[in-house]
């Protein structure tokens, strides 16, 4: 873990105030997170580090904050930097001007397509300590692949993964999410939890886990949880020691009924994350901010929101260095215009200025190129003789059902439907009119030529298909269609652009947001990223699906651990009795 | 530091409840640390650990509780061993039986007589970890000697404690007692200061440092203090980050003055330790759970008091294995009464009843002679020719005054008295008309032959003389008497007793303390060494003195870093010129 930084007499010097300090900054209102309370204070810098909080002191320069609130810089407890589409060194572009400081990746999606190599990409990405103006801690992947029922890029042991915990930006064994594994005692599973344990502290995955299962989990010695969704859930966990993090990203929403859980009693146990944040929901909305202001709009004391978003996560992850504004601690720092307007006007990370009134000031850390140069050559590796034919779905005896997947495009949770297929000729085909889609799952690492196809009702495309190259977990690529052209050509799209996510129509494609950074991210800056998906957004509306975000919900229906029914590179998947099943339904289920 | 124990697939069977627990404690009310509420819940232990709070499960015994109250065991967060004048293996057996399953130990005493070998030998008295029905954690004693103005038994540098931190139960840098070495940048101390860091944390120890002063020393990544004795005191370090340990022990007692900085927003950032705790104090009061009671008298809701307790100083530490019950912590418990009722009836240790009704209930670990032997041969080398002689203080010009040690038995801080002594032959003598008594420090450690004489009022003795090897911090032997004969043969008595503390009169030893361990401990039972205490006090008030404890008193006149006026083997020191002094005052000084 990272170590508290040495102690310095030149340090010391400036903090009794007998040498100048770097800056001081005069005249602010400063959120004591150790006493919640805020307290006019100067607040002086040296060498990066807070030296001293209270009456000025001598300083080379002074920043006069007039009765501003200075805060600590926030920190996001964990999420996952691919679901920004965007590396390391572009994320923070878009982060630091909400005030974040510091951030806990797992990068648990280019683990599953590179493995050890992707986890030490976006760790070279992210550059060493310091280099970036931003605190980059990780957590290591612990669940790849997500199971045996999909075909992944990699798979992580213990063993690969214990040289990792050498890194100092290490803090944890990232979300255990296997909790099947833990609470049934699976050996490689216990292997990666008593590693982690021993190395640093191991972090929670377990939607929905209650009663004797959930004390299993716990007994384990798993720390954190991020999934609750209710109450009640979030309650159990935190009674049982669980620090909870309530999560407010792009997909999962839970600050509203979470929220209640916050109390002066509670409030040291938890944590914010936003999980999974799209890139135009970070630039527009906001980013550990915006769950700060929705806290207070529900209610919360902004004190709390700004504690529970900065000392906790720090606490939590034995970071002494970060988290306040305290002598000793990094100058991480948020000034805000008052404590009822809590956007960020200012951001320090390490004493510097690094956003203003949100425009991010540093110059680009990296070019496409360099960014490239971070990661494995990319490729998408799709079956060699890939034509129409292989989206061919043979006709079932007369009067047979099909199994087809129940969409909610703001759950990823789906159901599973029963229903009578539209042919044509010998072929099962989409059927717009009742929105049953062909969906395909082609596995992309290594050739396998596995596809899995099946059907899905809840696009609403009423014309050609849309693909992408994010897949959870594996990332194979998915594709759902009106038609098996348009499906071949999005596939191929994806497959030339080396990864990505594309619209195609009358047999061309019509938008590509091109993410040649193993599929899942783009090498372009931030702002060309958005303007990219906006683009390809529009153009599936043109296709005739109504929902703002349609490849978040196909990113998700390969997910063979989240129930009920998916489609994985080997098939479709009964999620709930962990097994493949077939297309068609047998006489008994059709009853 | 201490790792977190392994899982195994026994444990979450257990957990999960498909397998018998060991033990289950049925029907109680269970203080929940994280919630801070009390619920209702079952507890069940498998191998030591807890694995299931909540619904009872499946288990080979149950504990009825009847509707009593579990909680976790309490720590101390602070306390020096040697004040209880028991080794680890006989403190525990006080201890115990008051709901202590914690403390974190700084042998500082020890370590002034013996350095490395001293802490060792605590340590190895202490057992491995499992070994006593305690949890040993230690901090690594950081300032020995205290300072240049005194000889001490050895000399600590960063390199003696550095190979120290490799045992996994040491926890800090003991408190960092050199605060104006940390503040002004002594590179010794700094040293010492980022070897905690880097392999630990480090506790401070800060009487009264407030201002520019206090934020270097925080801002050098100290993290604690157990010094506060204001409110304004302890709520500026609160406020710079530091976690307050509130101190209630045998000689400070801090917490009526402090009580009111715990509420419900600070309450995360307090802990509750002794510092020194006499040894009939610990039986008849009692430890940590004297705090907790008292506390909860003041008006602090006893949840939150046990809280600090508990979670506090195991979060303080990093220990996620203790102080709560939770599952995958280990089962260090006790039973109460009834929240109103904080007298503990049981203690668990592991699972297991350790004290039941103030009866602590194992086997005696240790004999007098094993006792000796975890330790070095003892021995206090007094001058070889020490005699009446020794003590001869020769009469100044007529009409000068001396300086005197002004002691109050209450305070550590001396002041000091400028007095026309008594004169008898060409001698000054003890005065008894005035309370002015004659004190000598005697180096003991390496036969230097050094003896600081002076003169101290506070003692009333009105015969014969008492004497110590427990003198802060060097523990050089300090005897206060009315004559030299008695003082001579007080000197002598404790020499041949390897260390301990006397009383002698008419020529005559009327009562001894055996301490021959380092001269700070006794090797006999506990119960043995408070009878010969409280005899050796009875004595003290045949002699004239008042105090019910003059020792404690006399072992700190030695203390050449509290102000003001101190005697140590080398001589009088003003500790706030931080020099010597003259006994004789000059002119200038006389007006």
């Amino acid at each position: 873990m990272s170590e508290y930084p040495a102690v310095t007499p030149e340090f010391l010097a400036a903090a009794r105030g007998d040498a100048p300090a770097d800056v001081l900054f005069r005249g602010g209102c400063v959120v004591n997170v150790f006493s919640r309370e805020i307290v006019k204070a100067d607040v002086a810098v040296f060498g990066g580090r807070i030296c001293s909080v209270g009456p000025g002191i001598l300083a080379r320069r002074t920043v006069e904050l007039g009765g501003r609130v200075i805060a600590p810089g926030f920190i996001d407890a964990h999420m996952h930097v691919e679901s920004t589409m965007l590396p390391p060194s572009e994320f923070v572009r878009l982060a630091a001007p909400h005030g974040t400081t510091g951030v806990v990746l797992d990068p648990h999606e280019i683990a599953n397509v590179h493995g050890v190599a992707g986890i030490e990409a976006v760790m070279r990405n992210a550059g060493e300590v310091g280099e970036q103006p931003i605190d980059f801690m990780f957590t290591l992947s612990s669940c790849v692949p997500s199971c045996h029922l999909e075909t992944s890029g990699a798979e992580l042991t213990a063993a690969d993964l214990e040289p990792m915990f050498d890194d100092e930006r290490v803090v944890a064994l990232a979300e255990m999410m296997n909790y099947p594994g833990v609470v049934f005692g699976d050996p490689g599973v216990l292997e990666k939890v008593n590693l982690g344990l021993r190395r640093r502290i191991v972090d929670g995955h377990c939607p929905g886990l209650r009663g004797a299962q959930l004390q299993a989990y716990v007994a384990a010695g798993i720390s954190s949880d991020h999934e609750s969704v209710t109450l009640d859930e979030a309650k159990e966990k935190l009674a049982l020691g669980m620090t909870i993090y309530i999560r407010e990203g792009s997909a999962a929403k839970n600050l509203e009924a979470l929220r209640p859980i916050v109390n002066e009693r509670t409030a040291s146990r938890i944590c914010w994350c936003t999980d999974d944040r799209h890139p135009a929901d970070l630039q527009h909305e906001g980013h550990i901010d915006h769950i700060v202001r929705k806290a207070v709009g529900l209610g919360l004391d902004p004190v709390t929101a700004i504690t529970i978003a900065t000392l906790n996560p720090a606490t939590h992850y034995g970071r002494r260095d970060v988290g306040a504004v305290a002598p000793g601690r990094w100058a991480n720092l948020v000034v805000f215009d008052s404590i009822d307007n809590l956007s960020p006007c200012q951001v320090y990370f390490k004493g510097e200025l690094i956003a203003e009134d949100g425009n991010y000031l540093p110059q680009r850390a990296h070019t496409p190129e360099s960014i490239r140069s971070c990661f494995p050559e990319p490729s998408v590796i799709l079956p060699e003789n890939l034509d129409i034919g292989s989206f061919h779905v043979s006709a079932p005896a007369v009067g047979a059902r099909i199994r087809v997947i129940d969409m909610d495009p703001t759950q990823l949770v789906t159901g599973e439907l029963h229903i009578e297929p539209l042919i044509e000729s010998d072929s099962i085909v989409s059927d717009m009119a009742r929105d049953v889609l062909k969906l395909a799952v082609i596995e992309r690492h290594s050739g396998t030529g596995n596809i899995g196809l099946g059907f899905v009702r809840g696009f609403q495309l009423q014309r050609g298909a849309i693909a992408s190259t994010v897949g959870h977990d594996a990332h194979n690529l998915a594709v759902v269609g009106t038609n098996d052209t348009d499906m071949l050509i999005a596939a191929k799209a994806l497959a030339q652009a080396r990864g990505g996510q594309c619209a195609a129509v009358d047999g061309a494609v019509v938008a590509l947001l091109p993410l040649p950074i193993a599929g899942l991210m783009s090498d372009q800056p931030a702002e060309r990223v958005i303007e990219q998906q906006a683009a390809l957004l529009d153009a599936t509306k043109t296709l005739g699906c109504p929902h703002h975000d349609p490849f978040m919900p196909l990113s998700f229906l390969p997910l063979p651990v989240i129930p009920k029914l998916k489609l994985s590179d080997k098939g479709l998947v009964d999620v709930e009795r962990f097994d493949f099943v077939p297309l068609v339904c047998d006489r008994v289920e059709e009853v």
